[in-house]
């Protein structure tokens, strides 16, 4: 069995990421190994908690890890203060204190309300990970963001808490619907065009491998992208600069998700976003016409979108552009891809260029 | 003017307090000077802003700084969620972004939901504190303790997150409820009892010239509760062990002021916890009679209750000590003073001594 561990390093905010395919059945021993807590506090969406709470569970029991199931309806919607109060309130009533720790089962949206709780419940307890999307396995489980929506805009409330351990068991993959995948593979294929070219070809030559989920490739790869998103995160923990490399594609791409009212795929929404910046780097001359070639033909080759559609109004697009809280300082941060695998960030924009991408 | 300036060590973390009688004018040019944000959220309760925000403003103004004012209604009831999720709205409404900061204007409720909503607006933007009574001057401006309330109990969630700067105006204190001052003065005496014998007979020495608010005692005095507090949190900035001395008092006296449905001030229920585990600790066999007896009279002096009111339910204080989150781990952690300015803390406690000094 395929089994990797991989060290994040932040001093003493440190943690283990460990990747395999199976290792599901394994999170007993290992949650009892580390010694994070006396008594666990799983939290999950109504969904996953139906697919995998029983597994949890069940190997929690064996290695006797004390812990309870808390759930909340699955969907961006549930991202709200209003689940954190209940959360935690149903966590008080229980009796989880300052020796207790919380497990996020699940995707995105689990984990960054997980984290979030985590972080301010009686001023902060230890959490631990065990992301089940592609997406969460290869972004959330690294950087420590964490954060929920408000009605003025999304992940406004939040803070940066690194978990104490993830745990990625590549098998939960079989059971996510397709479209999520995919998405994940927006955001992997990022790290190859943003800072790996050797990693891009690799993720092309590899392709049938991938999307029949073969864990001889399915491994390595999400362990690559934790690798690279730590290498950053350990540079920049509280974004103040570097870190912005890992929004190649979303100062675009969060924008089209914003005018999609939230509808589009994130991953879907990040590829339309790549392939923007691309050709801006073409056309503001920065790039080959090469390099957004090649963005264009990986996105296509994992059956991601390239264009902006042509409904998605182009006023709305640009006034989210402006007030995307990035801006910061008032000007809008681009990520060009200059070559495979490099890129600058600039705010330095060329406007037509800018608005015939657009267009 | 008396004007002393105290730093709390903390690496990175570290920030200065400025104590000083008449300051308030000063603010806009000290904070010019610290250049902490391009922009300023003023925090602040109905009742404080009516008496100081016109102030406030009048001096940042004068130094050009860019600053509004954001209110709530007085009183611990606005310490939710809720408010946090409205102040965090309308932030985000008027454009407050990561190059912005916030400034607490007014006592122990407002520092703590400032603090809170700057540690996690956007994932936390810089936040000073001008605290406008004696109890948020001694104690709240050290410490970096922030949080709300939930339904389920006091200070449920928070982070732990330090001002960039505290301007203490001793001034404030003249438009104080006498009883608010008196309260502030039991935290005072907490520090002396607890910590520092010289600083304890100073109080008595000093009594007329306090409550008289002679700048020339106040400054000094406050300087020094700041002073011994900010050692303390220097050492164990996370409450992990040490910082638990802070707590002299605070173990019977948080459940006094529960049982009474937080209708007693704080700082006299510190007070009556403070005698109480002077005489707890005299029969205990590890204090002498005199030290209760000392710390009895000083408390006296300055008005402050010493007897648990005999209406009070001693069922409910008992089950609250037990269910009191310090209790981590199960055991209720006390703070005994064994001599003036010394004290031991222990989880060992003569339960037939506990029952005497409650009944």
């Amino acid at each position: 069995m395929e089994q990797q561990t991989i060290e994040v390093g932040l001093g003493e905010r440190s943690y283990p990421i460990t990747i395999g395919a199976g290792i599901f059945r394994q999170i007993g021993e290992m949650l009892k190994t580390a010694g994070i807590a006396q008594r666990y506090g799983i939290i999950s969406d109504d969904r996953v908690a139906a697919l995998y709470g029983d597994l949890l569970s069940a190997t929690l029991e064996k290695s006797r890890v004390r812990a309870e199931l808390f759930t909340f309806p699955p969907g961006e919607e549930s991202k709200c203060l209003q689940t954190v109060e209940e959360l935690a309130g149903r966590l008080a009533v229980a009796g989880f204190d300052r020796a207790s720790a919380l497990i996020a089962l699940g995707g995105g949206v689990v984990g960054d309300i997980t984290g979030f709780l985590a972080s301010v419940y009686m001023r902060g307890i230890p959490f631990v990970q065990i992301p089940t999307t592609l997406l969460a396995q290869v972004d959330s489980s690294v950087g420590g963001k964490t954060g929920v929506d408000l009605p003025q805009g999304k992940n406004l409330i939040g803070t940066f808490y690194q978990p104490r351990a993830v745990y990625i068991d590549t098998d939960v993959l079989q059971t996510l619907p397709k479209d999520e995948f995919l998405g994940g593979m927006a955001e992997v294929i990022k790290y190859g065009a943003s800072m790996d070219a050797d990693f891009f070809h690799w993720l092309r030559q590899q392709h049938d491998a991938i999307v029949a989920l073969d864990p001889a490739v399915i491994v390595p790869m999400i362990r690559r992208c934790c690798e690279m998103k730590a290498a950053v995160v350990e540079q920049d923990e509280q974004e103040s600069g570097l870190r912005r490399i890992l929004n190649f594609g979303h100062t675009i791409g969060h924008a089209v998700e914003a005018v999609s009212g939230y509808e589009l795929n994130h991953g879907f929404a990040v590829a339309i976003g790549m392939q923007a910046v691309a050709e801006l780097a073409v056309r503001s001359g920065r790039a080959s016409s090469a390099v957004a070639e090649e963005i264009g033909a990986l996105l296509h080759l994992y059956g991601l979108p390239l264009e902006i559609p042509a409904q998605y109004d182009r006023v709305s697009l640009r006034r989210f552009m402006r007030t995307d809280k990035k801006a910061s300082g008032g000007r809008l941060v681009f990520v060009l891809p200059v070559a495979l695998g490099t890129v600058d960030i600039t705010d330095q924009i060329d406007e037509t260029a800018l608005d015939a991408v657009l267009a």
